[in-house]
């Protein structure tokens, strides 16, 4: 499945659509992986995607990744600010990983200024909504085709 | 089942009776949710009392909570003070949520200090043992005929 | 005066009912003392319920309660997060004090988060406006029967 | 030119291509800049593509976008991390804005992961070198037609 | 011009009318400019009174100021919070200066509780609008008559 | 006596024009109360002139005011810096109220730049000793005859 | 009354000898102030010992020291943390104060660490129970004699 | 099973041998879990060694320790930086345990220098690659025999 | 102009000689230039001598630098402490440069202990007046022989 | 030589009467440990009364006192504030401690505030120049004698 | 002596047996010596195994052993936390080095959990008494036959 | 020897030349006291160049230095951090001192930005390896001159 992408969710991103919407918006997780699944269709790629509420899980997967998937494409919601394994995991898979976020999570509370994640990140989109995994996408392929 | 409460039990506490009886009392889990049934019951409440040592399965709790239960109570132990994912699974139930503690978190280490929790709570109660959690549903209860 | 709880009200409590309703509830501390006054007699307790804006008058009633109360209940308002004088009061008093707060202080301001109370009192309960004396009182009867 | 978006580049923009290539790429700020007139050109929109070493000078020109322009794209570099009168112009305008860096400025040292301009964002692209802006263009549009 | 006192306006505030009125008020530049003259005529004294963007032309004018002018009113605003080069004009300068703020900056966002200004300022009036200025006035008057 | 402003004075005021008259001046308490009587005579205002050395007396002023007061102005002296009490009597007032600082606080020692009853204040005048209650008296006209 | 010393008590010292006697001793304040008059008519000096558990009242008592008193010995016992009030008194006074603790407050909590006091101090004897306040004499009445 | 020990895992520890090899180096978990066993062979105890990715899961094996094992092993991974849940399970389970690193954490990024795991550890032994385990090994035989 | 050295000073640094003596010394930069280009010329270097008070001027000049001259010598004055827009400028240059202080930034106020120049530069010159100019220049001249 | 006392001095403590005498007064040690040998001859104690420059020897020496001293007096001089060595020497040491510092160390640089040997000491006397030594004599002696 | 291992105890470790033995065990420094020599026949390397209480003495023996040992096993006790000196003789010493404690640091006082040491170890082994050293052997031996 | 200077550096600058090439480069100790030498002669000033790993014997050395050398230059090294007993040293010393450094501290890790050295050094001069002396002679002797 070397042209694949696999897109991991962290917790409480299975309630998008009904969860605070004035922060993240109305668009549900199902709506966002329809739309990515479009667009990958549109560029050959095919998506995996998935959500978790468990830290584990989310690390299992990206160990799964490597070797099987050309790239990641990771919202680790409040994971991004608190895991140290999840970094771990993906320095571990040495596969380029775009961090993404619905929320511009650098003007909220400033427990969600940091992230852990990001070093391990080619890159970040964060504030546009469901829209961010779509120019996740294209960000990654970019980076997949450059190098 | 409108008329319930979903009681939700952190990592550890299943040790409770046996685990550091200096800090946390001799009174076990078990001993705790008789004595909820117990009180629910005076008040035609149904309790939902359930434990878990992981994250994302307390955040799965929370969401499945959503739509069934009228109020959450909550003892995420260890996790109070490190899970942002919690806190965001707490915000997006809506839930009137009441924290408690068996010991005095706020005369303990300081790392115990900071709850992620309260931030999405409707009040706190802790140092009284098992005896917080009947408190929690006294406030609950009264929360909920208030609104 | 064996069987008595002295109840302490800091500073600005005087102004419940009239004071950012918003936050602290509409109900006033004259109507806080008269349901303390019932749950007591129910329980043939008696309640000394004082109110003063002044810490060094707060620390006097403490002193006082050493011999004549079994136990104190105190929501030191915003002496809480910046007495050394009181907790130093509580420490040399010897009682069982049960710490209250109307509002989720966890919750609000950064300089709300700290308490000196907490440091010296068996519990605290917060964030169910004038209920919270009430549960109070419960949970110190509690610890006092269980002594 | 209602159908216009501003692009603003900060301090040592104007180097790109020969400065630490390693860090920020080989391409220069005109190949970026040619390639946003040819996206935009395919949405007609026009794009103001301008850089400045001088911190009032952005300020300025942000002042000047209010009524000619429908968002900006700002690439703050420096300025970023040190520029609370480009945090005020950017609150003061009132237009959509999307914070865009070629680096992921997250990875880097500490003294560049705090951005006043992100308080003023709808959103951040960082870290895809010359492309962050094309899909700070994409994030633009939608966010403009959505509104 | 011996009898001049200079009025330095920093960065955004040419936008005062328009710009986050809740914050800043409804009076423009050109009335509290107005407004100065007025006051100052009725005080026989001068009144030069600038606004840049730029952060070193508001260095030089300080320079300037020596020898020509009795007095300095100045707001920095956002340079207030991050510019040494105008602590250091200041110092420089020798003339007694007054800082003035539209707002009440110590209310506001905890970056901007924080003057350099303040160190080289005789006094601080801030949070009364336009009127601010006025004050200003008035108590450089005042202080050049009492020296 | 609607037509009439408390002016509030704490602790160590009292001594004024004897006290290290290097930063507070010569001008003696008497003296600017005096001055202060005149200047609202002018403006047909009644002056309420009051000093204490206790915080909990401040209070109690703070809270008589309500309804019998058009506005405050206080000078807090070091409760400015320390009194969380003070903040939550003005907040409860719902009275306008100017801080007043005879010396500039920000440019003395690092623990007399932070003010609670800022948060509290609709503006801060300091610096510019007895003068800077005429001041305050002016903005505080100023603010009543605006709203 | 120029040959004369007075000692300040601050609050929860009228409690000695029977609070927390593992830190602070089992001598009462009585007991100290017999000793301190014996050891004062030893010096044919005279000793004015007074205690109060509020900090206004104890400012007012520094007040009143200057002019009738040759200096100060203050255990400020926990207002020595929070008290900005009694440090600006002990400045105003100009008066020689040495500061005194019962216990060694450097080797307690980390919030007894810092003293608001000892910045108005000659110096300070802490750790030595009852004597330290001996010895506090003795090394107030050499700074005198050596003046 | 009373003479074994349980050697715990934490995340990405079973990608060991492919991971970052410059810091872990090259030797497999697998391997590890050989050498552990032959050394326990010859000291006639048996090894129970785990590994998962999951924090809850770790805490539930510790639980499970206490009655069947004479000690811990464990490596918590990232888990080390970021558990108090960890923590609290080795404090419930009173058996001695050994904190083992593969690589000297203490020399990497300031985030991996703190360790929950610590207080609740007889000892540490970090950054001798998969021999860690081994000497950790010996420390915890002599500790169990020297009880 | 290969054998150029280009020497930037930044604001404020046009007053000295009647800036602040006690600190800054009688030199006027005049002075210090003439001695500059006096030296330079025993060793055939050509000096390019500027001042400016803006920081977008003395980025602007650095880039032009590039090419042009051997090496930088720069004092940014206040600029040192608080611009990562020199900093970047400088690490672009890729051009050897010394950092020069009239004073001892590391004695003075703690603001002007931090440099961001630092890490872009070779060496540090600070505390010996319009000395340190002089030194820089032999500094720099060595350094370029040694390359 | 149980009947004893040890006098260490440590680093530049030999300058005394010639160091700065602003801050540490006239008075030699040499006339320091001459006051001390006769208040100790009154006492029927020997002094043994030592100065180093050296932490290493300063930590011997507080070995060899075990045994043959009673008590030890230490001014560390600057090693107060940065010795963990003579810290831990001091708990091993077993003996009653007394800290003395000639200047207030509380009222001078922050760095000066804080005190390892403070966490080994039964108390502190700082601030009274060579009599400093004198009061610890005394307040050693009553230690002594009332154990 | 190519075939040696350098043993260096810093400060109070000569009194290891009777110091604090509940912290450091009653083993001692001799015993520790005399169990190393007979680990190092076995192993048919030689020890030079020494103590010292100063810093400078432990910089020149690390610099000794550079060209005469193999490795070097460190204790450097207090010194462990406040020496950079030591940390650049090792840095410098090129030699591999393992830092070795008896007690657990990383769960004693804050001020113990910070090593400057470890940024030049291989490892470190803390925590398990006298065989801490053996286990250091162990882990060195190894360490050199890997190379 | 009053034309003479005193040039002392601390701990592991003995082992320049071998020591971290990359950082301090390949110049002997000897050869910088060589030019040292040389150069002096130039300027009949006679030089005493010492180096110590010993922090109490380089406190010694700036004792001796006062009435026999007319100034200081200082490489403290590793001590320049963390030794207020240096700092003390120099302080008492009144001799005009020169702190230099062969690296630019400024630029490597952060625990050696912080200098105590620097608070009673005339000016400092880092980053020129061996060059860095000379000019710290060039510096001292200007500034003797010019007293």
């Amino acid at each position: 499945m070397k042209n694949s992408i696999m897109v991991i969710n962290g917790p409480n991103l299975n309630l998008l659509g009904s969860r605070e919407t004035g922060i993240y918006g109305m668009e549900t997780l199902s709506e966002i992986k329809e739309n990515m699944m479009r667009v990958a269709a549109e560029q050959t790629l095919e998506i995996d995607f998935r959500q978790s509420n468990r830290e584990g899980e989310m690390v299992d997967w990206i160990h799964s990744a490597t070797g099987s998937f050309s790239g990641l494409i990771i919202n680790a919601g409040a994971y991004t600010h608190t895991s140290v394994a999840l970094l771990d995991a993906l320095l571990a898979s040495q596969l380029p990983a775009v961090e993404v976020h619905l929320s511009n999570t650098q003007s909220r509370e400033a427990f969600r200024h940091h992230s852990y994640i990001a070093k391990a990140s080619i890159g970040i989109i964060s504030g546009f909504g469901g829209f961010s995994y779509e120019l996740a996408l294209y960000a990654l392929v970019r980076h997949l085709n450059l190098k």
